[in-house]
């Protein structure tokens, strides 16, 4: 989608010694790998999941061009008949996936990939690293959301994201938890979000007055001019601005609001308030910006900050609290045998899966469960259920396509769902894996 | 250079609407931009920066496509005249900034670029976004580096980066910063750098026991096999091959080394080593991964770990104890005029800057001196001094090309240099500031 490069190499270079092993000894039969966070960190109550869609596209585009093999070839450890297949290789399997939008908790298996070994194998990297930053910043954005009740949110954080895609990432998946546009154009244009922004210090520092910048500016955007008021002092910023009050209204031009970007915001807020409603502009709206993060935002509305929208940065476009979560894509089936691993703090359960959601009849969260993927399990005795593993992919089609629009739809009912973590295993999951722990034990003894 | 879609369109909105002001007014003069970080995390003792290479292949792409235009037009903000000006933009312009490399402290002018206002201005979010990842991730894996004590470290991170374009900064800035290689075939393709890796817990599983996944392993790579041996049971997946020993003599099979990727690192080393050493294979390695970071690895050695080599992952690539710095890019300067602003703790020291560096007779770092561009500084009582701002792009051409090895080296002594924070403001700097905030309050004081 939005890299163009090789993608076909983006990979972990052992994926690439492990396949070649596979080849040579026609490991090619049907491996089943499993995707899931491992651990959940402590400031947040769910995971909101994101970045599907453009995982699927990366994918079709996985393929291995003529630079990458040559690359490949001169490293000197690959054989030529190795080399021709990954020349021929396409992702071909098939992948069941949650929604985009959809909140879960830790340890569900959210996307499980079945194909032969070594596709299912060396696609690790990239499931990963697409799932894992958009699901990143979906959850963080979230929480900006759900502190703002309601007063819009716009994404800032272009400049600090960790390189270009993962601004893009990132403005799509703060777009998807319910942010209402983005400052970052190159996404604006991608995934069709609203796209804000006014202009910046720098701009008044060009002018040989603030009164001269405003004046510049609110003609030009006569419909939609908001003025950044702190360069140099905020609430002198704001006078002069009741002072270009006739300025405005000679020129037709509808002042939309101001912008404070730094100082104590609560404070500000409400001094600029005040002069503005008593200047005659009660219309023009104040945004805040700078450091703001859902506390931040969750304090200042406590302070009843008067307040018309965010704009929320780089806190919010590298998860500053939580810059990571520890998500893996495991191994959980071969040839139809469940596998697993009993490495500290990296226990497995073993198995494909499926993942069922229930609901009360308020449609109210009552608790998932994680079942083997052809386990009969009975949920009759609830008033609605859903194995949340839906097909995405089949062979060599991407089956899910889903406007953003719809995903901030689902996301909205989300949040009225009363999620707090409560997972159950299924009985016959708890059995699988105490065998396989009792038979490995038992070979232990007998070694 | 790893981003072919459309650069020329990654900016922040504010960018294009304050620029459209500028076109109209013909706002069109010699403008200065500075780039500095305004704070340094409590855990960084200093800065190292990276990422110029790459931000100057960017700029040079840095253009408005038709698919760019066609967009921005139908967003009914811009007029025809600065959409054609638009389609016509690339950058012209002077760059000055310190090498790859080298180290700095906060508030130091690290690179300052000279153009029209309208062009200095709609770069910034790509050049504070390029150089932002890649100082961000060198300076934390300089920290991994000086803990290794010259135990070679690797990049394991590319899964858990914040996207693809992420990845290839983190490996390009951990090499620049002293590891030895990275599990990123991408990143090696890209940047010549080693490629490093085995084989995942996965490869254990399917085959029906650790021993025939060894064996499988190790004849296809006789001689670079590193065997993973936490999947089930570190000791006994040891014993296991110290069992294997006379399968490797019979295949002529020289085991280069086992890896631990999680439970107690120092204790299972250790035993691992004693097993064997034992066991007659001393020139087996033991290589350490899992969650490593700087300090860990401090950990690691301090307790007098058996380890050749770390492979270091998520905590690094993404920063994760300071996922951000508070890098920004500042108008300096307009027409020859020195620009400022007072917003609290974003304040500025006006005017376009030298950045001289002084040592002592022995090479050993003294301070830093910041200082106007133009400014006559006398350091001839100091050994050694240099402006450390080189020209790197000048009209339209990129002026600096370094190879990684020399980056590498240029960091290797650096490391010798005794670097503390010890930065001086000239005399002429500290004037200016004090003239126009004086000029400012009294301009308030009559208004």
């Amino acid at each position: 989608m939005f890299f163009n490069g090789s993608i076909g190499i983006f990979l972990d270079f052992y994926e690439l010694t492990m396949a070649q092993v596979y080849f040579e000894r026609n490991l090619l039969g049907k491996a089943t790998f499993s995707l899931s966070i491992r651990t959940r960190p402590k400031n947040r109550p769910f995971f909101l999941f994101a970045g599907l869609e453009p995982f699927l596209n990366l994918l079709k585009n996985f393929k291995f061009k003529d630079a990458d093999l040559e690359y490949l070839e001169n490293l000197k450890i690959f054989k030529p008949s190795f080399l021709d297949y990954l020349k021929n290789f396409s992702f071909k399997g098939s992948i069941r996936c949650i929604p985009e939008g959809t909140i879960f908790f830790e340890n569900e298996p959210i996307c499980e990939v079945e194909s032969d070994l070594i596709s299912a194998q060396i696609i690790e990297t990239l499931i990963i690293n697409t799932l894992h930053i958009e699901t990143l910043i979906a959850t963080k954005a979230l929480l900006c959301v759900n502190s703002a009740k309601g007063i819009p949110i716009f994404d800032f954080s272009a400049r600090r994201t960790h390189g270009i895609d993962s601004s893009l990432h990132v403005a799509r998946a703060s777009y998807i938890a319910g942010f209402s546009g983005t400052s970052n154009v190159l996404a604006g244009k991608l995934w069709k979000i609203p796209v804000v922004g006014t202009m910046a210090h720098s701009f008044v520092e060009v002018f040989s007055s603030e009164e001269e910048a405003f004046k510049a500016f609110s003609e030009t955007y006569p419909d939609r001019t908001i003025l950044l008021i702190d360069t140099y002092d905020t609430i002198g910023a704001t006078k002069k601005i009741i002072k270009l009050k006739s300025f405005f209204e000679e020129n037709k031009i509808s002042l939309k609001g101001v912008r404070i970007d730094s100082g104590n915001l609560v404070e500000l807020s409400k001094k600029v308030r005040k002069i503005l409603d008593k200047g005659g502009l009660k219309e023009v709206q104040i945004f805040l910006s700078g450091s703001l993060d859902e506390k931040e935002i969750k304090k200042l509305l406590k302070a009843k900050t008067p307040v018309s929208g965010f704009g929320v940065g780089t806190k919010m476009g590298v998860s500053e609290d939580a810059p990571y979560f520890e998500m893996g894509y495991k191994l959980v089936e071969y040839e139809g045998k469940p596998c697993f691993k009993l490495s500290p703090k990296k226990e497995l359960l073993p198995g494909s899966k499926s993942l069922y959601r229930v609901w009360d009849e308020k449609d109210q969260f009552l608790f998932d469960l994680i079942a083997l993927k052809d386990e009969f399990v009975d949920l009759s005795s609830y008033p609605k259920s859903t194995n949340l593993l839906k097909v995405v992919y089949k062979d060599d089609k991407i089956l899910y396509h889903e406007s953003l629009e719809n995903i901030r739809s689902r996301v909205k009912e989300e949040l009225k769902r009363n999620y707090r973590k409560r997972v159950k295993v299924s009985k016959a999951v708890k059995a699988l894996y105490k065998h396989l722990k009792k038979k490995f034990l038992y070979s232990k003894e007998n070694t």
